[in-house]
């Protein structure tokens, strides 16, 4: 038997509508860099979901890209982005916006959530102090939704991070690269209108959401980042062939393909969270959407190594280990009933 | 009847032997950013093709970023890349490699070629400039096969720059974004194990050549580029599903379908050529790859404009513009007589 | 009657001796950058203080200009910086360091000190981690002798340091911006032969130490920062005129004048400190170097306020604020005289 | 005897009447970080000097710290700063310009001078380009007053410079190194108010003209370079002791010293000039202010080389060299008195 693999959900390449799409219109001859009729289309269709037709829409490759190349494009040299503490941004991307020049400056999540008070707290404390011009000057906002940790900011911990900004003049920039999981959880009521309403930027995430490569960058304020094709191609992020993406794009949000698509994975992790709970195994925390994280003693997950591919996520303490189980748009059923039976089996009774 | 298209050897999607490798295998799971087996399999054949199982092989997604992380892994910041004043790095890439904080060094080429002479001459000014400590170092050589003009350097030329390069302890860089189009040319005499045993990292290009995405760079001088992965990650160029760059690679090196890939080209761009020469149209100058430049006179350019896209190159003179037509893999048949024919319609007797 | 300064030690302008030497040299003509026959002459003595005749030498203008050029020097582009949190490249740099593109990945430290457990377990649980790949590398660490708290590293931690980077392949770096208040301490072991030993590249401050402005950046590890020449021009640090920060130095190191000047500073702290403790003020905690932190209610600030310049660090509850004294080379006797009957009245009897 | 030195106008130490305020000034204990009285009342007479009450100054401390600070301020990360192809950023300053990450774009300078009409021409091409966005903007014009070659520019051109920067909504910098020989030019026309009028930042240079140290940027153009002080820093370029540039500019600014410096060292070249034309030594080509460049056969230079220290140039042919005698506020009347003998002995009777 092979092992069922709930490590992540970008191990299957891409949804069979977007292959078909792929496939249909191979051979078709269209101008580079994203000016072919595909991006126009998803583009258009992308503006319509938000609601807002004077969204500038760009399509990227991959997620620290994503991040580095729009934060870069909206900070001026002397900023930095503010981030949770546990902002992928200030952990897991290589060093890829201090690269750019600039420093995350973090502010103590909850979570994953960069709460709208915390926020405020430190920048009163940023001003307050004398010497805040020999230091890195906030620049704008970066949270993730969901966050790092499969969480959600409601919308009114949305429209108070947005205030927040407001009074401070900061941009606030959302990293969606799971924004399916996100749109289409029973518990959220944030749309992709109030994304486009109370962000300055924000990117709906492909690459883990069903697209085998692609994030769609959503600028509603314009006027904060002009060139920003020449910036894209200056990281080296624009795609010869932007087909790859548009079509990609185009097709997740044909028929609400992207939230269907995160709906079938939510299903399938509220399952495996419903197996867990009857089976008492622990929770590192809560969460509702594609990612569950549990606690798991290190006994039982030399068994389940056997079985499972899994995320190892941190150590818990001395015999425990914190692992992650994420379900996607192309778990299989049967990979759900096989895991519920492991679920049974090593559950305290 | 719909307009024929010679723009470029990017306008169409993928080899079909790629797509329908990607549709078999698009629903198993496998690991990310390029640990997955698809990867492992491409690497090993193109390792098999350098003739050099030491080298290391990474796929990054397209050329001005290979560029880009190539060229900032291999300089200390001290340095920058010498490369012909025509060098695609000099000119199109948005400042991508000024943006990693490095000069690009001119040097006066020759039809896209940097002659070895050219650049002997060049470090020899540079050293004996009593100044040279105030001044940006020479700390690589970049070239590109085929130059961006499709002309092609030799091996005899491509080892005197190699000597050139060893006398002044410089590594050689060659950005191979339209290397099918080099290795499958009559006039070619440069091997794959040439480029291997010649260079110090060189990147074999994809995008143009039957991928939708993807380039693989080969670095044979491996001590140069530590954690290379992580430079990729930190320049946002890591592919989650790397599958796609690695599925491309390993399909286009099974059965030497790069080369027959960019021969079908060279022998499309060949009969174009002939009909333009036995019509005494005007070359711009001579190449033996799959991009041609011919110098037009404006009128018949208005005509053609209506029936024909191709690639506005640069003006001539005042009632004379140069264009360049491109086959690619994906040149359809058709449009090569269809072409033929208005190329003896607009002849000069 | 004006007010008493002890808000810095950078608040006059230079040791006479400095000046007295630029009054004597200055309308000799000599070459520029740093090659003249002065800082060829301070070079020599810092060299013979080291007791290491292989070091190279470089005069610097200032503290974060030293830290970001030297910094960025050793760093390869993936690597970043271990410093304490409390470090001064962490906080008040400005984003000095990001700006060249390298993240400051911080420990936590104790008033001050890096401790080499701290650093030890830092990096075992760096590598520990399987995703290191995809997070930016330590490629050195940073600690400040005296520490930005005042505080001093003993020569058994700083060996303890040194064989935590031998094992894990770490440069370090030592800032030195008020070494002169570390050598001329009574409670200090560190001499400058062991920073030469013990450290890859230090530097000696000369701007809070006697200079009007200068740093003297010591190269044990040559091999290091090839063509640092180059490096310093390329960030703007190339003094035109050395013969300033080359004068300084001559001056500093001839007869011992350097640790002269700091242990004038010292013996007028030490006064400050013993009156402090006979008046029973709240230390915030305990250095042995010439600055000193002391806890004062706001009431008494208030007053305090009409009479003295101090520093403000930062609050230290509702009703008491934490401010520093400074001593150095320039403070007059008669202001030690006057702030020993202030620290009297105000007093808790 | 000692050498005549003519090799720069940086080779001896500071202007007597400054040496004689840092004196007067030592032991006064001031603020850090230019916020210093010295500094605020130059401020002032160099805003009274450009008769703009309404302009920024900041003082930095050498020439291509001032360039990569200024221009980095300037531009966003897609745009270039545009120069002669003879500009000090475009050759001299090590890469200092792209180690900020822009890319220096060069237009055919003569002597030195970046025409009004090479300029337009320049621009219309770039725009004329459908592929412009491709490559990197144009952001800003640097010039520098009198130029790397001694020339100066007209109120006219500068004028004429100003209207196409107007018409390309691009911002105006004058690197003004050597400023004090411009403004006290027989041949110039250009004021310091003029400067202020036409340009959106200048610097008027300290080190080449009486300073041991110092530029003042002046910024009438405030709106475009917000936080220039944290962007100072960032750089390193941020002087704890502000006194030494602040005394500086404001002895320089006091009953116009700074130009009778310039009038001195251009009286001397003069005399020079004068001298060399009545014994028909060959002008490389003419100038008017304080740098003379000749072409001297080679024979002749062996015999120079015993007795007098001047600037290497470039070759000239293959018997000939061109050379730099360089006057300063420093230059003695004997060693002009000397000069003139060599000048008479080995011109062309």
């Amino acid at each position: 038997m092979s092992k069922l693999y709930f490590a992540s959900d970008y191990q299957e390449g891409m949804a069979p509508e977007i292959l078909n799409r792929l496939t249909e219109t191979n051979l078709i001859p269209v101008s580079g860099y994203g000016t072919d009729e595909f991006c126009e289309s998803a583009k258009k269709k992308i503006r319509e979901a938000c609601g807002d037709e004077n969204t500038d829409v760009y399509f990227l490759v991959g997620g620290t890209q994503a991040n580095a190349v729009v934060i870069s494009a909206v900070l001026r040299d002397y900023e930095g982005v503010v981030a949770a503490d546990t902002g992928h941004v200030a952990l897991h991307e290589a060093g890829a916006i201090e690269y750019t020049g600039h420093k995350v400056l973090t502010v103590k999540g909850d979570r994953g959530i960069l709460h709208a008070d915390a926020l405020k707290e430190y920048l009163e404390g940023f001003y307050a102090d004398g010497n805040h011009e020999h230091m890195v000057q906030p620049g704008m906002v970066y949270i993730s939704q969901p966050t790092e940790y499969g969480t959600l900011y409601s919308k009114a911990e949305l429209t108070a991070l947005r205030q927040v900004c407001d009074t401070y003049n900061l941009p606030l920039y959302v990293d969606g690269a799971r924004m399916a999981y996100a749109l289409a959880c029973r518990e959220n009521d944030v749309t992709l209108q109030d994304m486009a309403a109370l962000t300055d930027v924000f990117y709906i995430g492909g690459t883990k959401c069903g697209a085998i490569a692609g994030e769609a960058v959503v600028i509603t304020n314009r006027a904060l980042v002009p060139h920003f094709f020449t910036t894209i191609k200056q990281h080296g992020a624009l795609l010869a062939k932007g087909r790859l993406t548009g079509i990609s794009f185009d097709v997740l949000f044909t028929d609400s393909l992207y939230e269907k698509l995160g709906a079938y994975a939510l299903e399938k992790a509220d399952e495996i969270r419903a197996s867990l709970k009857e089976n008492n195994w622990q929770f590192f925390f809560d969460t509702p959407t594609n990612q569950i994280f549990v606690v798991v003693d290190n006994e039982t997950l030399k068994e389940l190594d056997e079985v499972v591919v899994y995320s190892f996520w941190e150590p818990f303490d001395e015999t425990h280990t914190v692992i992650r189980f994420a379900t996607s748009w192309a778990t299989p059923e049967e990979n759900i009933e096989a895991l519920k039976k492991l679920i049974a089996q090593y559950g305290n009774k």
